[in-house]
């Protein structure tokens, strides 16, 4: 599965006081320790707090490329930081993300065809998080007809399910692995699936142990990929572990292992 | 889901030396423990170096049964090892188990009939486990056609899908899957399924990690049983947790210590 470091945020003290400080030691060391534990993709977000967005990203950016050419996904809500930070990451980017409204499908898609980013669009609108899969399932399509309306390749689209904290949406978490599941049948070739994984275990106090028992979960349901903290090494192993009971990689006795290796 | 403690077993060194010096102490601790940590049903098998099996059996089922009533589940291919394991331990019991040959559902299904027991039954024959999600739902539509004939209610029929060890048979367990979750089209109400989780690892490292990894894989395909080893508190954890995001009980804090609390 591909997997997106979720650790370069703003929403995290140490990032946000880094980003205010700019001390580029603590967002490149995130940004080496990501990948070096398995992250494909770097999240950069500057976070709710930041006063010149445009200014952060760029900065951001600016210093994780000093240490890594790995793929980012620019992770704003506004249009001008998405487009700045495009310009700046240069081919492979993820457009980190659109909701289903259509006038964010009419901003975000044309701006993944010029830049060819890939698209990450969440299955909400202004209305909210739809409670069933049903409806999440709706929005979906109507992302996906979009998708296709622009040109967009159904393969570089990721849908997601929004994942809500089971501690007080706990009906969510089967209406996303049924959406999860049910996404594959919208077009062929359908698009990717892909969930923001902590979301499900905020305000818990077993964090891991929900993160990665809803990711075997998820997976099972033929999930592609998700933002994570890779850095957890439990959350990791299950997800290893799990692509290897799903015939993903060949086993072998050290199989944890030659998966670091592999990357 | 229905957990069956799989630790009193004579494949086990210290049962088989229990059972050999005729040590109850070791095999009353081993039900008790077992039933503290979460099963419900105990397995009873007298393992492959029993001389004299009947005896055997009779002796730990009355062991068993000095300190508790719970259900047991008869582990052993010889009829009549089985009948007077059947008869000593009472209403409630589960025969395991029966292959999918004519011949051995002759013979157990009139006896599940007759003692009004569970049946466990493996995808299997005299050919062997079917390499294919197919191959295993044949079989499986063969003894769900055989239960019915023998007029045994289908929710008391446990389909097992026979895991192999993942070191030596690694396409076996997206097959296994699969024939978990297409057992539930096979009749109206379907069979229940069931798993002798353990084997998945037979061989390798990290065994609680591909055990538990696998049992949350297959609960996400609707599992509804397992052969386990309810100590295994990791394990236990993933099982909880999993069965919390699949709806099946009610989100608290402290969910892992209500689940004990519960039993």
């Amino acid at each position: 599965m591909l997997i997106i470091g979720e650790k370069i945020n703003g929403m995290f003290k140490n990032v946000r006081e880094a980003i205010q400080s700019r001390n580029k030691v603590v967002i490149q060391e995130l940004a080496k320790k990501q990948i070096e534990c398995g992250a494909q993709v770097l999240d950069i977000n500057t976070g709710p707090a930041s006063i010149n967005p445009i200014e952060d990203m760029e900065w951001l950016v600016k210093t994780v490329r000093e240490v890594t050419d790995a793929p980012l996904a620019i992770d704003t809500t506004k249009a001008d930081v998405m487009r700045h930070g495009l310009e700046l990451a240069g081919e492979g980017s993820f457009i980190n993300s659109t909701s289903g409204d259509r006038e964010k499908l009419d901003i975000f898609l044309p701006m993944a065809k010029e830049f060819n980013a890939k698209v990450i669009a969440l299955t909400m609108t202004k209305s909210g998080v739809p409670l069933t899969a049903e409806g999440r399932l709706e929005v979906a399509s109507n992302i996906v007809a979009a998708a296709i309306e622009y040109s967009i390749d159904t393969q570089n689209l990721y849908i997601d399910a929004v994942i809500l904290p089971v501690n007080v949406a706990q009906d969510h978490a089967r209406a996303v692995l049924q959406t999860i599941r049910d996404c594959k049948i919208l077009c062929d070739p359908p698009p990717k699936t892909i969930l923001g994984l902590s979301n499900v275990s905020q305000g818990t106090s077993v964090r891991s142990l929900i993160d990665r028992t809803f990711l075997v979960l998820a997976l099972a349901n033929g999930l592609d990929a998700a933002i994570l903290n890779p850095l957890d090494e439990e959350l990791m192993n299950a997800m290893v572990t799990a692509e290897l009971l799903l015939g993903k990689m060949l086993y072998c006795d050290s199989f944890l292992e030659a998966y670091k290796k592999m990357r």
